[in-house]
């Protein structure tokens, strides 16, 4: 097999992340060029899942990712993170928040060590793993903090892409309030972020020429200064630094005109200055199939671009699709990286 | 004739709008149920803007609007408002500033005295008409100010709405910078502006029962306080009072989840906190047919969700779709509230 397969980390076992990961493993097993991936989670919970939705998922426990190349394709490697506590669909415990975040380390180990090809992390809820004293706004920051001993040549991130269909988004901002959101932004910060997407498509995306457009952040880009100056002095000179550098970008551009098909066509990947910016195009044009990116960082990280669905768990209405997605990025990403 | 004409203000001589117009008016020639429309500005301008786009308008001037409906339909009516200076396309020139405020005057008395049913305004340009010393931030603000000595029972606006195919989306704020818009918002400007929005859903829309939904401002609506406290402090406490009063509403909700096409299918209306975060589904969704439509007025006035289109003017370009959406909504709003 030329490619590593991928880790998924379980996220959170009262969430719908092992059902749909129950399902991709069916929906693989049908289609042959599907990407490989093995599970970092506890075994007997996967197990449940899958049955709890009509699902007979055959299981594999390997000792280490490095066996997982050895096993046969008919039932779906394990690395076996034990919970503390037996799920309940719909209740997250903060006592099984040691082994979500174990599980989240020995999947972004198994891709530092090379016996992973990335990883894909399933779905955390954070108001557990913060009762249990998590300290990370989330998986990017977490990830991003684990890869952080690791060499790397490129600019590091993380940075935070989302890429659904026809359009790909990356956050300047990502989980803090909009007010918040205005106060951080720097022309310093957008450099950064500008050049981690863009050597990042070079890379991971094979673009060999990456086209980016930067969203303003005020009505009409400023409408020259008269609705906000934020684009005058921070967005666009970031722009002219950054086109000095001989990256294709230009100023700040209105942001209401900037996602529909004629605007989208013109670029590759647009650079949001906020959460919602970003999110409310990808998720308004494909909100089922878009995947969460992190990029700049040692190792290749995907996820599926939605939350753990407690309200649905256990019942067999969650969608696989956009993580199914997020193992074909992967898959797609790291093959490019490798080269 | 049941229904009186609609009034269109010619908006920028040196943009698109006359074309449009024109192109509008061809259209209706084969299309026998279009509304009726007569246009107020300059006739020649009409008339060369038909000639730069290769169609001849016929034009017949009356000396007031209440003479159009004794016209026969083969002729676009002009109520003339003269400009000071021949136009060049995509040369605004302050000059004409007087004539284009004129028409729009000209054409909400029309409507005001009842003579038009209703107005739909052709962009205009700030820049052009703030040098001339035009006070109003824009047509909505404006044509309110025309409004305030006319008597009307409901809530007053304006609120600014915008509808395309599929979703419609009202602003809380509008052409103000990020910073100034979550300065702005208050519970008190939510509480007016969604009862404007819930009135005028039951009087121009024909909604007996609309259902609200409330953007948040922050990531995620704030995530329980620990992305931002507007949810929790100004949004959510309006939607309990708006409760109280009947209204269909639900607290905050995320906005980057809110505008996908099932949870479209949950309400008739999105409130959008800042301009962008209404404008940006709107026109990823439906670019070339959206409508603004201001609220709240004791006149209906609708126009095209586009600018003057100054880098296409005169060149045949530009598309009549979304004036064309305006007139018909006008149309149908004007028939709603007469009842």
């Amino acid at each position: 097999m030329a490619h590593k397969p991928i880790a998924v980390s379980m996220g959170d076992p009262a969430g719908v992340g092992l059902e749909i990961a129950a399902r991709a493993f069916a929906a693989q097993s049908v289609q042959p060029g599907a990407p490989r991936f093995f599970l970092v989670g506890d075994a007997n919970a996967a197990a449940r899942a899958a049955r709890r939705i009509g699902l007979d998922l055959p299981l594999r426990k390997v000792g280490a990712a490095a066996q997982v190349a050895d096993t046969a394709p008919d039932a779906l490697p394990v690395l076996h993170v034990p919970l503390a506590m037996e799920e309940t669909p719909g209740e997250p415990d903060p006592v099984n928040a040691h082994a979500i975040i174990e599980s989240i380390a020995v999947a972004t180990a198994a891709a530092a060590s090379g016996a992973a090809s990335a990883i894909v992390t399933l779905p955390i809820a954070k108001a557990p793993l913060y009762q249990a004293g998590f300290p990370f706004p989330g998986h990017t920051e977490f990830v991003a903090h684990l890869c952080e001993a690791l060499p790397y040549e490129r600019t590091r991130g993380p940075v935070m892409l989302l890429a659904g269909e026809g359009l790909r988004v990356a956050l300047a901002t990502i989980h803090i309030s909009l007010a918040e959101a205005i106060d951080h932004l720097s022309t310093e910060l957008l450099i950064r972020t500008v050049r981690v997407v863009h050597e990042a498509m070079r890379s991971d995306f094979g673009l060999a020429a990456p086209r980016i457009a930067l969203a303003g952040l005020n009505p009409h880009a400023g409408e020259g200064g008269s609705l906000g100056r934020e684009e005058l002095e921070i967005i666009n000179p970031a722009a002219g630094e950054l086109r000095a550098e001989g990256i294709d970008v230009a100023d700040a551009r209105p942001a209401d005109t900037l996602f529909h098909a004629e605007a989208r066509a013109g670029y590759d990947v647009a650079i949001a200055m906020y959460h919602d910016q970003g999110l409310i195009p990808v998720k308004t044009l494909d909100f089922w199939g878009a995947v969460n990116v992190t990029l700049g960082l040692p190792i290749v990280r995907t996820s599926p671009d939605h939350g753990t669905g407690f309200d649905i768990a256990g019942k067999g209405l969650a969608r696989p699709e956009s993580f199914i997605a997020a193992l074909q990025m992967a898959r797609d990403m790291a093959a490019r990286r490798k080269g």
